[in-house]
């Protein structure tokens, strides 16, 4: 990861990190701190609880799932932002993503998602291809966001369960066309 | 897995094994004795050729998939319970689940299971969650290994072959009503 | 893999090899060098990109994610049979299968499999299995690759995307019939 890294930094490649189970772990915890230490990251998605033990939230958040409130998922994110220099990505009921500037939230998504192994996993990586496109990073994380969770609707509509939710969202992702993200998209802006 | 094990032992947490693919090589085989004398493990799932190996069947079942005849199940699932002093359960085309007292057998399941990758593995994570809810071990593995085969059942009836299978296996599995269990589990007592 | 490979290379068990991700990495590249050099390696399945770095046409395909043009195909497999001694298949948009004698060609397949991750390792599996009970390794490998890209045919044709694809294509060729083969196989004779 460090050597992947150095080398997308030297070549102005974006870097995305997605710190899986930051906070369960000491080694997790340790391996995370240190790439963002190390390495230019230019972005960062994880849910609520990953986010905070990253922002130095500690007492409250290490073992909990989520945090529920959208208060705290911006408080998060602002403070994440701010200490490791980046963009924040916080995902969970509302996605909310802030950089230097500003802040904004996103409200596609079904709560279907969650009962999928590997959709944060997914999240990261259209996190990563769309900053290979979009130079605001900021932009590019939310409109990822919003367009994945666009699909997560859609392919909700059309599951009886985790099964087929997971074959429908891959199709779904694969077919969905720019007019059917920008009808669908639902991103507002909310600057603290 | 040993610390993991360890540290689940001093907080009173039921730890299941899975022992895939003892009796195919050697490490396999050690790792999952090794297991069993450090550990104190609640329960084993294995098909018989493995739990058989574990149980000192050695000459006749190295190397075979699985023992044929509801008997020998019986003795390996006896023999492994006693040996081991845990719940041991034997899957196969009738499951047999057995701790120090009652024997219980299982006849929910499809055979179109066998063609899928994992299904071995998912029927052990079902009974480790069972064992989280319902303190005898045995009953809780035998009600496990009930309500995944019957999901396989009804799932199979909507398959056109292993992809869909598996695909209509997970939405069953997490659509299942206490209703439809209670209605389709077909569990004997078949004491020694 | 080079203690598998010595043990089978005894038994006289046919050994295929999936040079994955050769020319991306170094170790990718000496790993598979070092099991041609020390193993009796029967057959090798790659793209042309991969076939290509180790039939030692370095300078034009590194990094390549395919070669296009069929006489290239051809070109690349009938070098890399030579210098390793072993049948090689190239598969791309038509698949280019020899040994020390016929070039067969393979039209069988549908574009759609490349949007699939792993369709690449599933194309190897299918021909060591074929080569398990096919003397005439150009022979099993053609025939192997026809199976697999007809069954990729025909799960294209109910298939809704990527998703629902890789659903159907487990069932296809779980469910595929010698007469559906002999009907669907395009396998034609291209000597050079």
């Amino acid at each position: 990861m460090l050597l992947a890294g150095h080398r997308a930094n030297q070549k102005g490649i974006p870097v995305v990190l997605d710190p899986v189970g930051v906070g369960a772990t000491r080694l997790r915890t340790d391996s995370a701190q240190r790439l963002l230490r190390e390495l230019s990251i230019t972005a960062v998605r994880g849910n609520a609880a990953e986010m905070a033990t990253l922002a130095g939230f500690r007492a409250k958040i290490i073992g909990v799932e989520a945090v529920d409130t959208c208060g705290n998922a911006s408080e998060v994110a602002t403070a994440f932002a701010r200490r490791h220099n980046c963009v924040a990505a916080v995902t969970g009921p509302i996605d909310v993503v802030t950089g230097s500037k500003r802040l904004l939230q996103v409200t596609n998504g079904d709560a279907i998602m969650r009962t999928v192994t590997g959709t944060g996993c997914m999240a990261t990586a259209v996190i990563a291809s769309y900053m290979a496109v979009e130079r605001d990073s900021t932009l590019a994380a939310a409109a990822a966001l919003a367009t994945y969770g666009l699909a997560g609707e859609i392919a909700a509509e059309h599951a009886m369960g985790p099964g087929t939710f997971q074959t429908h969202l891959f199709d779904t992702l694969a077919g969905l066309t720019e007019d059917e993200v920008r009808g669908g998209a639902r991103i507002q802006e909310n600057n603290p």
